[in-house]
């Protein structure tokens, strides 16, 4: 015993060492918590995958012990050498100096203007810059007055941050320092999170706890955390954020808010992350400020010009306006019978003397006509086509500093949804990607869902637009006529201490920025790598955990909304199963609207005989979407009503092969489950038990989705259960009767 | 530089090794936060007075190296174990075995039952123990075997783990280990925390985010700070807590939310402490099981009888229910023409086959027939006295497992208030005090104020019942007719990093667990603890600290309601100073009620010719209270409506005497401010910093408060403003304009 108790002990104090130091050094306001040696010392998650733990004793032998700066320093150089200190620190237990001359083996970080003069490979990497642009960096072994040290550079200061961050993460990965070769750059300009948060730091679909941004106190005092929240982003190469829910308050544009957002702002600066706000339409009047909110009213645009310089009075670099108009009950230009951009043009017009650009979004439904219409009984057309009959006929008429945002599907973040039609319909307006990275539809928290495969699906999609290869990611990179658009993200990041509510929820913050940065990487990869840096780079857990996340969005479809299926969700709060649910006010808030399943058949009916929306894809796609025989069978019912015999490809008919979707998603998360067990001897025991209690309880909500689904279904179709199939376990009664008054994430 | 930074690791490493250590060994699921041996080294807070940091190593000659326990083992003893380990490393740098024989210098943990057998000062510590009861501890020095040896003794385990913490405390303190000996025990044997926390995990009068209690992800998810929350409440002695707002709602009955309870009371109960829920009156009507609420029905009564047995399977040890019963809206028991006697009775019947108890809020101001009176335009009689008047006729009425909690003043937690005339009124009843933790009219969590003196100032209140000494302590402690109550502290407590938002809140959680132990103790002593352990046993640190901590409430006071003033601040949020409002539904509800300012003078009649309540207290007080002349300054104005030219002690008049108070409010602010700004030397950066800015912003608002106060009364009064005063710095228009729609803590 009192040898075990030594050996323990001189581990810990080599653990201690090596991870406590980086802190103590660091430039930043707020240390990471530090991360003991022991693989299996609990972690609380604050230190996402910036973890730094030291790394096998060999690893460290060609680690620098010296950070070197070429040329003028910058708030944004500190950053990457605060962090360069304490990730090498980390993974070497070694104290890193910082400055002095380059010996052999430092790490030397130099813009292309700052090229040190002892440096052999001058030209070759000014050549190698060149085509980098300025958010790129390159990494490279390179000789100093004839010694070997490691060169990071880039043609701008959030370049050498950047490489610093990919740099760092490569050793994490476990190459050898001198083994590290990179050169990057985005192809996207815009890379941004969106925070759904309000100002009484309630989020909406916050799934977190409350917002990061304690606005209240702000900018009196400003919470450290905002440092490690842009450390974070910086190490992905998200370059900006919106601050507040799109659905936004006038108070947002009050003097007191902007002195808020800019406090954030200066704190963000340094790490190349800029501030935007999302604004709402009717501020002005509403603010009493103005008579009238119509933007083709002079005053009101005055209003807007006025405002926007009172912002970048106090925020120079300020990003620009978010706005949700005309949706979802929020005001916008269609109330004076303009359209969207008019109204948006308006605004970037305010915002073009700064540079400042709108991100207007493309998810509203129902025109303010049809809406009223509606009201009077009249039909409300496919929601699934809104967008694009109210954006697609606008391509071509908004300024260059506006760029449209479009939900990555044309419902709503569903866990599984075809690409947008907009998607390669609108050559000539930069197009922005709206992802949602809190999992509003796919179990909040609680479930594991890997949603880099959804990304991937989605980037990957070909829109053939043009008739031609036309990938999703071609089309935000302007690949149809130069219009670059860009990528945001429902930020699934809360005060809670791990950010994002669960440990593989992190996964999805880290999987988003990936991609932002380079929409061409792998899901897989990405998560392998998220893993390692996350728990260890040791093949035992990082194979079973990108297994268990390969996997997992795949069941969360199977047990949610199989074959196609949508929005079958509870109302308002979205948790939960609710198939049944049709005494809404709109039709299209309705699942059954959705599903519309009868003793006939079940699935929506998207050809030319029902809401025809398929033609608003490019040709070659909606051939293959108007045939049921052709269809992608993830997105059958997503087009087609069919009977419930219709003949799948397994052989099965339509309901046996529904029921066994149902039946494999819960065996799945099971099977993840099984997996996960497996992993006790290689992960901490506060993270092994938080993912094991959650993975138990989406065990359970699986199997509630699953059977209160099926009993619906049976219900609806008459039919009997297939023989084999287990019985839910409850009555359709019993589904139907359950309430979440107090749900998190409500707007 | 290569020296200091060579220097700096040492001392780093040798710091990462004390602190890290014992987390990693501590047989709790949570670890406290590590807390490097730099006195400079950030702190986040987590581990607020449980810090355990290396002491200098003088003081760690006698401080043992291995923790013995003899007898049976239990949950409860290894808690205490664990502590003693954890605390023993950090402060030591040293392993700490356990188990194994007593050596020389070992700290030995006992009950009473189990003394060992070769221990030399048996007969003296059966004697000591005695008069110990079940929670008291003993510690002391003793001869085992002949070696000396620490025994921490207790009758119970609770005792044990009492003991631990409180020996842990004074070694904090740098008191020697051979040195410390201890015997405790306290007076009131119900030490609770009430959360307001609701089910959507916000927190009424929470200004330290959201709830710690993740209702939603309970049972399935169970957060292991609430295991730290256990221990830091265990350290104070405190023994209980209402998990949920006492404005509850009826879910909190239901089976699904007691499930959650009782996986908190699972965490909480080997540290003492038992759950208590917060219940509402007309749970079993709003659930649709009984058809009325009325505590004589019979369904009504055997409903809560069921409802209370179902509790009790899953939470066997559970505390009972707290209720907040026609008050501000919540139903009662008055609803159907019962008194509150009756309506508690019910309950407490329904619990006590289980040893629950029943505690029932006397903070009820107009009965439905006053307020009724009130809507057709008649009078609703002074709020003061409205407690007194409902629950004074009812003393003896109630059954013996109920107790009335009565807030420590007759109006609502205001910066100062004399006692509420209950204490001391109701000699059959124990009583509980209610004080409010959270700073609901103090500034927040961004005012220092330390309400250890607020705490104190009310403890040692002399009712003057019975026409003798009879503090309300006593009162507490059933001196009058061996009723014995309890104390309970609203919480300010929330997921915040550091639990209370910030630094200096931290204090007031610990202050009233002192004083909940001991209500005897000092508030200055209690104060130089804290911040002992909570900075630095360091008179460089502990007396500017403590100093201001003092002053601070004082200021509080002086520039938001000096002189007896009250109610003066914001609708709804009670952010602010708000004078002026005088339009709220009831009377009773606005600031103007209760100051009552105008030509003639300010303050409100209380006397005989007033609403005549000074009559609820003792006669000794009343009628010190009845004559301006024999009142205390401090509640001047509580008691007296005065022309602005009454005669103060000082000489000055009312109108300038008023306005000194202010400045002086603002001064001492500043005070503090410049105060804590000598301590950047000895205070770490994190912790320096945002107590610097929270000071600074205090300040702000101190001169706010002062400035539309001043702005205000001058306006009612008519009265030039005296001169050498500044004047405010906007109009009373622009004080009267602003809004906080945003505010954190609404209900």
């Amino acid at each position: 015993m009192q040898r075990i108790l030594a050996r323990l002990y001189a581990a810990l104090l080599l653990g201690a060492m090596l991870s406590t130091f980086p802190a103590a050094h660091a430039a930043t306001a707020a240390p990471i918590a530090s991360t003991p040696a022991d693989p299996l010392a609990d972690s609380d998650g604050y230190d996402l995958w910036l973890r730094y733990r030291p790394l096998p004793v060999a690893g460290r032998a060609h680690l620098p012990a010296a950070v070197v700066t070429a040329g003028a320093d910058s708030p944004t150089l500190q950053a990457a050498r605060a962090e360069l200190q304490r990730g090498l620190a980390g993974m070497t237990g070694k104290p890193v100096a910082i400055g002095g001359g380059a010996r052999a083996g430092s790490v030397v970080l130099a813009r292309g203007a700052d090229l040190p003069s002892g440096l052999a490979e001058t030209n070759a990497v000014r050549d190698a810059l060149r085509p980098l642009g300025s958010e790129g960096y390159l990494v490279r072994r390179v000789h100093l007055n004839g010694m070997p040290v490691t060169l990071i550079a880039a043609n701008a200061d959030v370049g050498l941050l950047y490489g610093s961050f990919a740099w760092l993460r490569q050793l994490q990965l476990g190459t050898a320092a001198d083994g590290v070769a990179l050169a990057s750059r985005p192809q996207l300009p815009l890379r941004v999170l969106n925070h759904w948060d309000n100002l009484d730091r309630t989020v909406e679909r916050g799934y977190a706890g409350e917002s990061i941004w304690n606005f209240w106190e702000l900018p009196g005092v400003v919470d450290p955390r905002y440092t490690d929240y842009a450390r974070a982003n910086a190490s992905l190469g998200i370059n900006g954020t919106v601050l507040n829910n799109v659905n936004a308050k006038a108070e947002v544009l009050s003097a007191d808010f902007i002195a808020k957002a800019a406090a954030v702002a200066d704190v963000l600066r340094p790490y190349g992350m800029r501030v935007y706000l999302s604004v709402r339409w009717s501020t002005p009047l509403e603010l009493k400020e103005t008579k009238t909110a119509d933007p083709l009213d002079p005053d009101v645009a005055a209003w807007w010009k006025r405002k926007a310089d009172e912002i970048y009075k106090t925020i120079p670099d300020f990003g620009g306006f978010l706005v949700k108009a005309n949706s979802e009950g929020q005001p916008g230009p269609q109330d004076y019978h303009r359209n969207h951009a008019e109204g948006a043009n308006m605004l970037a017009r305010a915002l073009a003397p700064h540079h400042g650009i709108v991100m207007w979004r493309a998810f509203v439904y129902a025109s303010p006509d049809e809406v009223k219409a509606a009201k009077a009984g009249g039909p409300v057309h496919d929601r699934a086509g809104q967008a694009y009959e109210q954006f697609q006929p606008l391509d071509g008429k908004f300024d260059d500093n506006v760029l449209v945002q479009v939900k990555n599907g044309a419902i709503d973040f569903q866990p599984r949804e075809p690409a947008h039609p907009l998607f390669g319909a609108m050559p000539k307006t930069p197009l922005v990607m709206e992802f949602q990275i809190t999992k509003e539809y796919l179990g909040y928290a609680m479930h594991l869902a890997y949603l880099g495969t959804l990304f991937e699906e989605t980037l990957r999609f070909d829109t053939r637009a043009g008739n031609r290869d036309m990938t999703v990611a071609q089309v935000l990179e302007g690949a149809q006529a130069g219009k670059v658009g860009g990528i945001a993200g429902v930020a699934n990041i809360g005060s809670s201490r791990n950010w994002t509510g669960s440990t593989f929820d992190q996964a999805n913050w880290y999987a988003f920025g990936r991609l932002a940065w380079d929409q061409r990487l792998d899901a897989r990869a990405i998560a392998r790598e998220w893993a390692m840096q996350t728990f260890a780079p040791d093949a035992r857990v990082v194979d079973p955990v990108a297994d268990i996340m390969m996997r997992s969005r795949e069941a969360v479809v199977d047990y949610m909304t199989p074959l196609g299926l949508h929005h079958l969700m509870g109302t308002g709060h979205h948790h939960g199963p609710a198939p049944w649910v049709n005494n809404l006010e709109r039709a299209d808030w309705n699942p059954a609207y959705y599903h519309r399943a009868g003793p006939d058949g079940i699935g929506f009916d998207r050809g030319a005989k029902g809401s025809d929306v398929i033609k608003q894809y490019a040709p070659e796609v909606a051939r293959r979407f108007a045939d049921p025989a052709t269809t992608p069978s993830e997105f059958l019912l997503w087009f087609h009503h069919l009977p419930w015999t219709y003949k799948m490809p397994s052989g099965r008919t339509l309901w046996p092969e529904l029921i066994a979707h149902y039946d494999r998603g819960v065996d799945e998360v099971a099977a993840m489950e099984a997996s996960w067990q497996r992993l006790r001897p290689f992960v901490d025991a506060r993270r092994f038990d938080d993912t094991a209690r959650r993975l138990a309880q989406q065990h359970r909500e699986a199997q509630w989705w699953r059977d209160a689904c099926i009993a619906y279904f049976q219900h609806v179709s008459g039919l009997p259960l297939p023989a084999d199939v287990r019985a839910p376990a409850q009555s359709l009664q019993y589904y139907e009767s359950l309430r979440f008054p107090y749900a998190p994430g409500r707007g």
